[in-house]
């Protein structure tokens, strides 16, 4: 069953060692099959060197476990509700990645400051709304996103122009329109993290991009008009990875 | 004499080069087979790329050594306190790892801002109290390990709950059920003392995690209620690693 | 066409991730042929492990691509600027490395501060201006060139003597008498923005290198009176390198 | 001619890199043969993959050239004051490691905040005072061996308990009984600096160790109580390394 997803999301998982996004087994990749409307999602705690795909689990979106004799990522609500809610996605990563979760410890946005970030993200990435006391007892992983979601709407950031957030005092989600997507996305976020700290703490100024040049940098990359890669080029040889 | 232990504390001692923990030979960890009333321990100074489990010494709970033609590591008073003082533990580290060496050296709490925190550490890493000139003159390495428990008595810590402390100016401590253990929380300690220097840099407010996030965390992978991981999985094929 | 040339300018691509100044396929580099008015640029967006001599694009300096199947690197019309005013150097190199670009994102020149950048770099290396709304709209990576070229003018710095720049927000481009020595100067002015950041967190003083001790080391390795490496040693059987 | 110390000061300069201590070519490590009255060093400029033990050249207390082809290292006057005014020292090591620098460039002492510090160190790691114009002019080199010598004769630091200087707005020269232990204190240097950095910036109180402290650290790592590593060992099986 979505054997080809699961090599996908096999593959996908095992480029956050090789990135240096986690430590242990502290981070997950799914991906979804829109058609069937299943995902397949990382298992809980395993680790990295000892996954196969055939260790991924299915799962429908009711968050209901459809094949797999392993338990899926304790992450998977959070999964369900984002494949809902953000119905173009079709690629999930969580991590715990440091640059990120300093900056979720904080409880600040990873501004846009460069052109790094807006090749990337269209305007800064959001720190999530801190969960209630209710919201984390009663149903964590869900609320979880569930906050996300809420965040993107009360702020009306685009979860597309921006496909990332900072859930506060835990770490970064991503997504994209693959799981490679979504871990080129997680990576992009770390590298702006680390020098978005070192940037804000040798200025004090507001040293936010202005908005042409996010203008300039995110559809140089982005959209119809977009002229970075090979897309147009006479040779097709080189499949442009991401 | 103990040689299937001696080779779990072999495995374990060259798991912190591989972790990035250890500088020369500035680590060692031990295991104890509470049975016999036995810990097995690294030797003093020598080369990670130079051990053996062959080298590994034997001692008591007296600390004297039982077998063995090498010193053992010249912390062995330490953890033999910690072997009597805390009844239930299988394995301690200790590192000169850089991150917790910051905080000792600032004798500051490592404190738990993030869900990384909460997932291994019930609260604050406590940094200890100084030993006193007396305490270092006359048994630096026994007193080292009765300042650690004095620390946890007094803050009212459980050793079990919080299985880290930073030493005072000098770095970290860490146990654990098995000797596997140790290394894996001694692990997580720096990272979370990296991020936490970050965050703590980032930002002036207190941002410590509240009660019902720590609790969330905390128990989602430690008691009886735990559901992070493999234990409740259909199939037992992989041996969840930690 | 320029065989040799691609050669060149691809072994000096790959020199940036194995030097750690490139994520994914944020840099580029490309040598000139100045007798024939050509250089060879790398594609855009092509990744590093995927690339071949044979993919480098020839471009002539009215920035037109005279031969190659792939798009040339977006930055191509940064590089034909700099190839027309400054016509002594050989290659230029441009990457997003993230110390760099920490100094791009604060508005910052990476000052001279020690001998590590007084032996390549003769004073600080600007920041250059930021460009207009009307600069980036109507030709942004022209007038990124342009931006340069009148950055060095208008501070007067010669840039044969201080071979790099942070254009503003975006990250550093530098240069040299080869495409290699380009690289070297990229990677220098990474160290030394590594070292700076440090430096001047840990000081609030002004601790730029004084005139004399910025003239010894940089003519200890630059100029007829050069004596560093081994020019004038009686062997030449070892190339130094750089 | 002495190809015995030849091999051990090549396999000395090796470590540099892999220790991290090195970009490019920028270091060096020197021994000498105290009966025959010549020390062995790297050649200048030199690439580490080039070199041969056969490269290394002969230089005598006069700092002539006795033997080679090949440039000594450019810093070959400093090396010959340190091997006249310290007479019971076997080896050099000179580096630009970045965290180092860091403390050269704000031209400040690497402080004695910790044990990791107090095992090897004796004291603070001083930066020496800063060269005048006349003498960077006159003799460079060879000065800025004799300001480190007048730094510790003014502060009184026995160059024996502390191996090692911060040369002020350039970067660290260390030195031992032979070229290894020169390599192993410039480690232990850098290492510091690190952690020192970071604890520096947490904390704004003076943190340095106690006298008591550093006299218990110090103390088993050296002298004739020492009583860390294999010296007296019922087993001498195990070269202890350093």
């Amino acid at each position: 069953m979505l054997e080809s997803l699961k090599k996908q999301v096999y593959d996908a998982n095992m480029q956050l060692p090789k990135l240096g996004l986690v430590t242990f087994t502290w981070g997950n990749v799914s991906g979804i099959d829109r058609e069937k409307g299943l995902f397949v999602i990382k298992p809980s705690g395993v680790a990295y060197e000892d996954l196969t795909p055939d260790d991924m689990v299915v799962v429908n979106l009711q968050g209901e476990v459809v094949e797999g004799d392993l338990n899926p990522s304790s992450d998977t609500p959070t999964h369900t509700v984002l494949y809902n809610e953000f119905p173009d996605i079709g690629g999930i990563v969580h991590t715990h990645s440091p640059w990120a979760v300093a900056f979720a410890s904080a409880h600040m946005d990873v501004p846009n400051l460069n052109t790094t970030a807006a090749d990337t993200f269209y305007g800064d990435v959001p720190v999530s709304e801190a969960l209630t006391k209710q919201e984390i007892e009663e149903a964590y992983e869900e609320n979880t996103g569930k906050v996300i979601v809420k965040t993107f709407k009360d702020r009306g950031i685009d979860h597309n122009a921006v496909p990332a957030v900072i859930v506060s005092q835990h770490g970064p989600f991503s997504w994209g329109a693959t799981p490679e997507k979504a871990v080129y996305n997680a990576k992009v976020l770390e590298v702006v993290a680390d020098i978005d700290y070192h940037a804000l703490t040798l200025t004090h100024a507001d040293v936010h991009v202005p908005q042409y040049l996010l203008d300039k940098h995110y559809y140089r990359k982005h959209g119809k008009n977009a002229y970075y890669g090979q897309n147009n080029a006479k040779s097709k040889s080189h499949a442009v990875k991401l």
